[in-house]
């Protein structure tokens, strides 16, 4: 990771030590900025007792939980750092007194310059990806954990964090011709759902409403595996796909559970199984939470796949950037 | 509401009362269940600084949250009070020393044994809607935010409350031919979508997964209004059913801003309007709380015009109770 990164996640990480009190952490963002910062937020859920919350950020603006104050933390991101929802919940969380970080792309953009703390992550597929969003955001979460309560997990998960570049290129690489498979088999879909539970929830979402709903147009629905029993199950047909992903999280029985009821009834599974990851010398207890972006950037793989087989490149837009709304 | 349920209502609330700090409100459930409790949790943002959050019951039990303890009150809830998951998560709840509430229609059901403060529920569609779950369940959230910090919405709740048979049966007669117009004029689509944001977005989730999904066969997705614009939206075309509900909450320009698109580009869009909604004469600031629930009873005749017009009842399972699952 580079040491700007690094400086600007310890200065963040300082101010928060600082505090006397944490009453709340909030994840305030939109759409796939949103959907990156579930795996953060299961993390904290799972390692901390401080309560953390993601909210969609027009829903933070309007209807302002009542916690939010002078002890509370948000955590914003926008890539470009113009999203005008991100910006103005960012804005408002600083004048109720809350501790502002904002992640972007952009160094100097609205949102960069809204919050108190911004960080700066890469964006390009070649580049070396431990600076990127999703590795970015688990280095803040780790030592923002460490800083509040000493977490055992923290120097071996800042150790995997190094080696996160050549973890998710050896994933990419590995399923390269799974995601060939998937681009030529499912190119004719017209809705194909995903499901998963955890931590990997996160990346469903965004596979769901970003890769297939904004820059596919092909209908999609994030199912959690824990309520697939509960009502959407018995939309399983044979002829009706499904991603599911299989978590290394301790939710992962529910995947399990889903993937073996719904391969009985429908013909058109994909499965991604995270303990066939190649997740190099990483502890077994930090695979989870670190499997929850690999699975992201696997997916991204598959997105790409089908934007060549169906002739619709990732980039086409109907209405976003085309008009006001 | 009958004696017995504002006793058991009452009993729930002293012990709440008695303790000397809650540092978590955990909303456990399934599906519909789950569903149900979005707007209680809702309430709870937006009039108190104690955390509040919902989960499905298996990710609760697999992956249950750090805070999890003796200064916790977990609510759960089950219509026959047989979901082996919920309870499971409130055995687990009660285990690790929080103040467990179980909502359930059937007194002595398993989960009701295993709560300490079971509060009881009526079902039956000609029944007295004040006794039902989301009533029920609404009554419980105000008195304990007033046993918490007297809150001044409480009595006005309350009497609020009293009405709601009153209110959700004008509302039913109300939107009676719409339902109608709905089942015969969506009768033929394979996919519809619903759209709601702040505490419309629970019986919107309900909607799409219970009623669509699974008592319809047809497939569906809740999109949270606030992100519409961040992903979904590259998905509305003239002939992608939406159902949008508009609120009272202070969340409805979200909802405003994503009919004003949806309806531009898309011939088949169902509005339900919540400032259409007869609420009598019920104060302003509380309209937005209770014209959740009535979002919910309203669908509910629209689900059962769409069963009508495609000779599919809404009691059809594939799966459900059919085999182990």
């Amino acid at each position: 990771m580079k040491k700007e990164h690094k400086d600007q996640i310890n200065e963040a990480v300082q101010a928060i030590k600082a505090k006397k009190k944490i009453n709340h952490i909030y994840f305030v963002a939109c759409g796939g900025s949103m959907a990156l910062m579930m795996p953060a937020q299961y993390i904290l859920d799972c390692e901390s007792e401080i309560p953390a919350t993601v909210y969609t950020a027009n829903e933070f603006v309007y209807r302002t939980p009542k916690a939010l104050g002078d002890d509370s933390v948000v955590i914003s991101c926008s890539m470009k750092g113009m999203t005008p929802e991100t910006i103005e919940a960012t804005r408002l969380a600083r004048e109720k007194g809350a501790l502002t970080i904002a992640m972007s792309h952009i160094v100097g953009s609205p949102l960069w310059e809204t919050a108190e703390y911004p960080i700066h992550y890469d964006w390009l597929e070649e580049s070396d990806m431990t600076n990127h969003n999703h590795t970015i955001l688990h280095c803040l979460i780790f030592n923002m954990l460490h800083a509040i309560a000493p977490n055992e997990k923290y120097e071996r998960a800042i150790k995997a964090i190094d080696k996160m570049d050549e973890i998710f290129k050896a994933n990419i690489e590995k399923y390269a011709s799974q995601a060939l498979d998937f681009g030529r088999n499912y190119k004719r879909e017209k809705i194909i759902y995903t499901m998963a539970s955890g931590g990997n929830y996160g990346p469903a979402y965004s596979f769901a409403i970003c890769l297939l709903m904004e820059m596919q147009w092909v209908h999609s629905n994030a199912i959690h595996s824990g309520e697939y029993f509960h009502g959407p199950f018995e939309i399983t047909d044979y002829d009706v796909p499904f991603i599911i992903v299989k978590g290394m999280d301790s939710s992962r029985y529910l995947d399990e559970r889903a993937h073996a009821f719904c391969k009985k009834y429908s013909d058109k599974i994909v499965l991604i199984d995270a303990e066939d990851f190649d997740m190099k010398d990483m502890d077994q207890d930090l695979k989870g939470y670190f499997a929850s972006i690999v699975v992201g950037v696997v997916l991204r793989g598959y997105a790409n796949a089908l934007a060549e087989f169906r002739g619709h490149p990732l980039t086409v837009r109907r209405y976003m950037w085309k008009m006001e709304y």
